[in-house]
């Protein structure tokens, strides 16, 4: 009897399927690595006090649908029912994080910091960097009635940080303040700054000619003041510096101002953390609900893959007027950000499998006194396993090899006490104390390169 | 503007929404505990030797209908596509684990084992033990042509480990070997094994007479028979005496001699275990493509829920003529076993968020001192917070209690070197230097316990 049986005689041999594209599934080794990944960014969220949040993976239609923008949600049917779906699987993290505070709000401490690291999915059309099944890393710190500016400096910190320690291509974040480009649009007197803002954040895509025609053929603007937009949008520095840039440009307006405060502080809060932040005043981030800060960021080499990590400050979680839960959040697109490298095989692990130690079957007799050998190094930790058959030594060294494991050990079967292990990598075999031998510092944990 | 907003403004407000039954959700404090299980499960795994992998949370249609079952399957439909559901979500790790290892097994090296710990989704009418989103722990091993009686021995070793050292009731684990059952039938001149295995499978939920009664009504068999089928069925020994017990029925079949032998190796290697198992010769697990060595189990007090883990032998993995891929695998239930020991509140951590210090806020001029102070502790891997509001102490303390955080820690805004930390557990509080202050052992991990 086989597990998987085909009912129907007409399905094709498995082997032969294609992928199904968009949901990507990675190799052992390479989900070893994406463990790894996920290991290090909970790590760093848990550091700076959020706790995780995993809301089940579906969401009511409507609940979805409450987002405005028009997702390629899918929905779920039972096979054997008629019923129309009622709901369906999140496209994100934030729809049902903010579904998931507003029901259980009595019981949550409020500043709430949460992470979410879960998948979610999109029914779109697959492509490099978009993906029908994907992990994305969340975090989110959501205030009653007011948020502090701090935590817009905090979430940038932790992003830094992190991405300064995870084997990637240099990261670089832009941070900018919505309020600085819609202060800025009211003082040039321009009315639909939300328009305004639409076109700007085209000008990665299109460029300075292309974006300057839309503002004065769809808005109406004078050509003088479109400039203006584009001159500011223009500044990118490193620090504070920005802040006289735009100011020299000579307009008075109190959300401008705000928005220069705002951002001034984040940057200058930054100052002791050594990466690649820029106030860059052409983020405009798409979506409506930012209103603040708001940050993108770029991954060297793979530019077009567009923001691997983007977030900013909204004013309300939910739409409920009589309640403000403003909040701050950034998201990172970890399987847009791994599906690239793995492709381009950039990421090395120290080992294929979590097996540090394979201990050599010398006979088929002694698998018994091989076992025991196991459990003494596992007593202490160490990932072992036995290997499977009674062969030669070379082979079972090449098994080991192969598999990417760094330690053999060997058993006397005449004498219980005798151990000798060999360092694969560089030939060296000396003899151990079964109930003592620890593994090398190096050794001791899973750690992830990026090759050139 | 809000994040979330209704589109349709008869949307009820999220806050009188019903939870979606099926669906469970738990606070952070409560997922802070799973993810304390799902790393002592992954760590349990890994030390063993299996590799992690992650399927893709879909499969196609044809392949979830393979396993026979008629389970209640979620279908896939895009939300503006009139397109038929090609694909739906997984009901198990075991299906989509035979799909890939078909898919991949060129570049797998084999015996293969494999742990997932992921979700899995069932349509089906929600009750105590039963969810329609579920987490599931399973481990496999495949190899190819033969698989060897020792890895009967590893799976349950790794679960009784395992389940030792989580905060859960007494767990036990009971096996079995269906060759010893099919061969006792055989023995007794019974032509259908397989039916006679599922009626004996029923024995725990409708008892001894009525499993007699169908023996008898629907299989013909005759009633003393029957009562040997019973009698075998009775024996459960903590040891390999069932082996004595069972030959001194009288019977000599090769199958049952086999089923024995394996079964006593299986036991022999688990004496030094220091835990609840039994050979508990009323196991047949009801799925038929089990042929060896079975497992069940439960925990002390939660028998109502039934086997939180089982798993067995199968004697190829995937559907194919040429090709045998024998196996063993087990599945821990991780979803049933939480659900109860939350809702009973049974599951207590030393820390209800992952911040281990909060940073008393002393003034709002010195938020910048607050968050050097934190920072100082985090690079040195100490999760923490700053208070987000400047307030007498003694409501920052109450506030550190009731989110369960051990530590307080106040600084000098006269001497940016003077710092002192509380516990608050103790109400002890002394100087510290900030730059090398370390969290005492027992607070530096979350760990958990259960309650009586």
């Amino acid at each position: 009897m086989s597990l998987i049986k085909a009912k129907s005689k007409t399905r094709p041999p498995m082997a032969k399927r294609k992928k199904l594209s968009g949901f990507p599934e990675w190799l052992p080794e390479e989900k070893l690595i994406e463990q790894y990944f996920i290991d290090k960014i909970r790590q760093k969220f848990e550091l700076y006090g959020f706790s995780p949040l995993e809301p089940r993976s579906v969401e009511p239609l409507d609940v979805l649908l409450s987002k405005g923008d028009d997702k390629e949600i899918y929905l779920l049917n039972r096979l054997h029912s008629e019923k129309q779906a009622e709901f369906g699987l999140h496209f994100d993290m934030t729809v049902p994080f903010a579904r998931f505070v507003e029901q259980n709000r009595g019981q949550l401490i409020f500043p709430f910091k949460r992470y979410q690291i879960q998948k979610a999915w999109r029914g779109e059309r697959p492509q490099e960097g978009r993906y029908r099944e994907f992990y994305q890393a969340d975090i989110d710190v959501v205030a009653e009635n007011s948020l502090d500016i701090s935590y817009d400096a905090e979430l940038p910190r932790i992003i830094l940080e992190l991405f300064a320690e995870l084997p990637v291509p240099t990261f670089s974040l832009k941070i900018n303040n919505r309020k600085i480009l819609s202060g800025f649009y009211q003082a040039l007197g321009i009315t639909d700054t939300t328009a305004t803002l639409r076109i700007l954040d085209k000008l990665d895509k299109i460029g300075k000619d292309a974006v300057l025609k839309l503002l004065i053929e769809e808005l109406a603007i004078e050509p003088n003041i479109a400039q203006e937009c584009l001159n500011l949008a223009m500044i990118k520095t490193p620090d504070s510096s920005f802040y006289k840039k735009v100011k020299d440009f000579g307009y008075d307006n109190e959300l401008l101002n705000q928005g220069l405060d705002e951002l001034k502080f984040v940057m200058d809060s930054l100052s002791d953390v050594k990466a690649d932040v820029y106030a860059d005043l052409s983020i405009a981030r798409g979506l409506d609900y930012y209103t603040g800060t708001v940050f993108e960021s770029e991954l060297a080499g793979y530019e077009r893959l567009g923001s691997v990590c983007s977030g900013g400050r909204y004013e309300n979680l939910v739409g409920d007027d009589k309640l403000k839960l403003p909040g701050i959040g950034i998201s990172i697109g970890l399987t847009r950000i791994l599906g690239p490298l793995f492709k381009e095989k950039r990421l090395s692990a120290n080992r294929k499998t979590p097996i540090a130690v394979l201990v050599a079957l010398v006979s088929n007799e002694t698998k018994a006194q091989a076992n025991k050998t196991a459990n003494s190094l596992r007593s202490r930790n160490i990932p072992t396993e036995v290997y499977h058959k009674a062969q030669n030594y070379g082979k079972q060294i090449r098994a080991a090899e192969r598999k990417g494991i760094a330690y053999i050990c060997f058993y006397d079967p005449k004498d219980a006490n005798k151990h000798e292990i060999k360092d694969i990598r560089t030939g060296e075999q000396f003899p151990i104390d079964i109930n003592t031998w620890l593994l090398p510092e190096a050794d001791s944990k899973i750690t992830v390169s990026l090759l050139k």
